[in-house]
């Protein structure tokens, strides 16, 4: 579909192929035609930093968006990042900070000298100057906070006031409001002179003379209205506010449900206090979307990383396994309470991993299913009764089916392969059915209802579904497996 | 943190609280503090549908935002969906059709009548109409189409000319677009009399004669610039375009890489054909990363909706349980293998569980990093090898760690529990741990080089990843820890 590279409006991209002929190495655009950056350009950054080779690493990134060098500083060797900034010197652009996935930039930003930094993020907004120093010690963000610019200090502490994850945290200080009386042209008059204005916006606040907020006007509308429009007659109907100590998860909802651009943030008395645009919100979507993927794998988002230290990723993948050994050990424990039974029919340890296997995977999907109906508020107190009935009913039907399958297959091969004796293989084949059947509903009840209850208790239904779920459908496939066999093929 | 409601500029969603004293039952309002519907509030609506009592149902959902009415139609029961669409009537806003999941949708839209949906669909802009029936079977399109003012058909026609989840199909042709040689008081004038305008737009699209785009403008760098300045002056530099036959996947990268809130949609001549807003770019961008999610966990993207019949969820979840009963019954072979082995000191059977069991685990978590950063473009040609090695080692670093662990208990439980001879504890420790270091190291190495390597193959690696690594940990687990064990403990 994509064999037609994009069109960009400026040259830069493929700059090197404007290179004069008597270079003798053609070389590869820093992009590839899918927008990513091609593997053998990201190596020549890497070895001209290697060599400190400041003219050639600037050359060569000269061109690139922020994003882009964001990209690239992710993907080149983790020792030569802080290499490269310094190459640059001021021809970094403090926005690739922003761009940098959160493990990098951590790292990152505790790497460079404070001054520097300090420099750096005084010519941010203050939405991304505080994301880009959250995360720094105590000390050291008061040291970059005391080399920036009066204002921005100011402007950068109010925003470490708010609680983290608030929306006053993610949102800037800069807005563009107007009085509720003035007409187009008088505002048209007025952006015009002003030079404080946030960079982008997509809207206008109109504000009553307490600065309380009593309406949002997009741009577009308000550009199609005659001069002398009272900017109040454009209110938008319905456009939500946020409150600068929501969650921003719930910013995230907001803007998700009704597909908002921008917002205005107000405080307590809905007076305008900054803006939220959808680009922050979308990181936040997307970090959230990712929590839950790896949560479910047992994999903490700070580790969903590619940069940080093997000593804290294995440390955190430890936990995580350390409560799986437990499961893996209770049903351990489960068999060994049948150890007699499999002493005697030794098949029983052959077939016993398929059974807790399948419901293993059953349970799985089911959780899956709901973790994510869950997230996106699908999944609701209004319908929670119908989808775990249906759950069940999709699990039953599913169990059924293997169970036919399997029985009559584990039938003849115990037969056949000589196990026990004549006859034994009808029981057998009809213990590994039930079993199946057990195995699977419990699967599909505990995929629904584990993460139904841990979200009514409060936590995050897809940090601890699993290893639940997983412990259910172990202990039952064992124990269901095991037990029919002790009491109908071995124990007669 | 949300313990404050948010605040709302139409005072819609507490209008019952306005209701008379007289009124006997004190209802909730319809949406919560979090801005998710009220249980109470869906199965007010469910009765009243239920008792077809029209009245009750424009009441109830009389002050709505259609985001909100699909999210109530998609928590409502499913047999109920039809009537409230009905009960409506012309109180239904078109754009509820745009906001429903793709299950609820299509079921919704295949049950109203062709000529009522015509009447919806003509209300919307070409990307959200051509949205809504996309997935209409070829005749109900063309019946719907055929009801269709001209104009609407025309454009809608040429949408479907584009391929399937191409920038084409997604973009609407509503655009605003200036030529070069404007200035800025000439376009402010004719915007004010044009009626044929996108409802929202961000930026304006700069055109020479021929329509070729020649740049972009966000609004509010036009509003800021004097009446004279000429609109080619303002272009932003290095916006990107968006090529139509560009793959919606690739769409979605560029508008998250570069934070754009919309692009301009070109044909190969780079003329402006329409327009593509960062709203329907975060629904893919989230389809996207649920399709990864659900898929690593064996369920289809479509199959991940609640109001699925029950049938083919069954049937789809039911050809994933195959594939994994194809790897438990290879897991069983391998076990088969031994059953001598465990036959002799059944203690194999408690214990080899936990082996395969910890060596998925490991497996799951590093193939979820992998398929993470393979989707964000983060795990590329450059880093493949680093990346590699370092999940390798702390597969190794942990694979120590639990070899200990479980080394040593299994050793003292061998022997406490009298399974064997006096030191066969110390020999079955030893083995233990081996085949734990031995499955971990696997579990590392297929966990990052499976979805790689079916990357490099054109595969989409969240789909069919997880299969393999299983069967790899199951497969070096059971082999590993039987197979010493048969050597070392029992052959003797």
């Amino acid at each position: 579909m994509t064999d037609e590279p994009d069109t960009r409006l400026v040259p830069g991209d493929d700059a090197s192929a404007d290179a004069p002929a008597e270079e003798a190495v053609v070389e590869e655009a820093p992009l590839d035609e899918r927008m990513s950056l091609n593997p053998d350009f990201v190596r020549a950054v890497d070895d001209a930093v290697e060599v400190e080779d400041a003219a050639e690493v600037r050359r060569l990134t000269a061109e690139l968006h922020p994003a882009d060098v964001a990209d690239l500083m992710e993907q080149m060797q983790e020792g030569h990042r802080g290499g490269l900034f310094t190459l640059l010197g001021d021809a970094f652009d403090a926005e690739t900070l922003v761009e940098l996935d959160e493990d990098v930039r951590d790292a990152l930003v505790e790497a460079i000298p404070n001054d520097q930094l300090a420099l750096a993020v005084a010519e941010l907004d203050t939405d991304d100057a505080a994301f880009v120093i959250e995360n720094l010690d105590e000390d050291d963000r008061a040291e970059v906070l005391a080399e920036m610019p009066v204002r921005d200090r100011l402007a950068l502490q109010a925003a470490f006031d708010y609680p983290d994850d608030s929306a006053g945290r993610m949102m800037q200080r800069e807005v563009f409001a107007a009085p509720a009386f003035r007409t187009v042209g008088e505002i048209i008059d007025r952006l015009r002179g002003q030079d404080d204005l946030p960079e982008r916006f997509y809207e206008i606040y109109v504000v009553d003379p307490t600065f309380r907020v009593v309406g949002v006007v997009p741009l577009s509308r308000f550009l199609k209205a005659p001069r002398d429009t009272v900017i109040e007659t454009l209110i938008l109907e319905d456009h939500p506010l946020v409150r600068d100590l929501m969650d921003q998860e719930e910013v995230a909802y907001l803007f998700e449900k009704y597909n908002l651009i921008s917002a205005p943030v107000v405080d307590e008395s809905q007076r305008l206090v900054g803006m939220i645009t959808v680009d922050d919100v979308v990181e936040i979507v997307h970090e959230e979307r990712d929590e839950d993927m790896l949560a479910l794998a047992g994999v903490d988002r700070e580790e969903g990383g590619l940069s940080i230290p093997v000593r804290q990723v294995a440390r955190s993948r430890f936990t995580w396994l350390s409560v799986n050994l437990l499961t893996a050990i209770l049903a351990s424990f489960i068999i060994g309470l049948f150890d007699a039974t499999i002493a005697q029919a030794v098949a029983l340890a052959v077939l016993m991993p398929i059974v807790a296997s399948m419901g293993g995977n059953a349970g799985t999907q089911t959780l899956t299913v709901a973790v994510r109906n869950l997230a996106t508020r699908n999944l609701t107190g209004a319908n929670a009764i119908r989808v775990v009935t249906r759950e069940t009913i999709v699990a039953l039907i599913n169990g059924i089916a293997f169970a036919i399958l399997l029985g009559v297959a584990a039938g003849f091969w115990y037969d056949l392969a000589g196990y026990g004796e004549a006859g034994d293989g009808l029981i057998l084949g009809c213990v590994l059915a039930a079993a199946m059947i057990i195995t699977m509903v419990c699967a599909g009840l505990a995929g629904t209802l584990v993460p139904l209850g841990l979200q009514k208790a409060g936590a995050d239904p897809a940090v601890s579904s699993a290893v639940f779920v997983t412990t259910v459908t172990d202990v039952v496939g064992f124990f269901a497996f095991l037990g029919l066999a002790a009491v109908f093929l071995v124990g007669r």
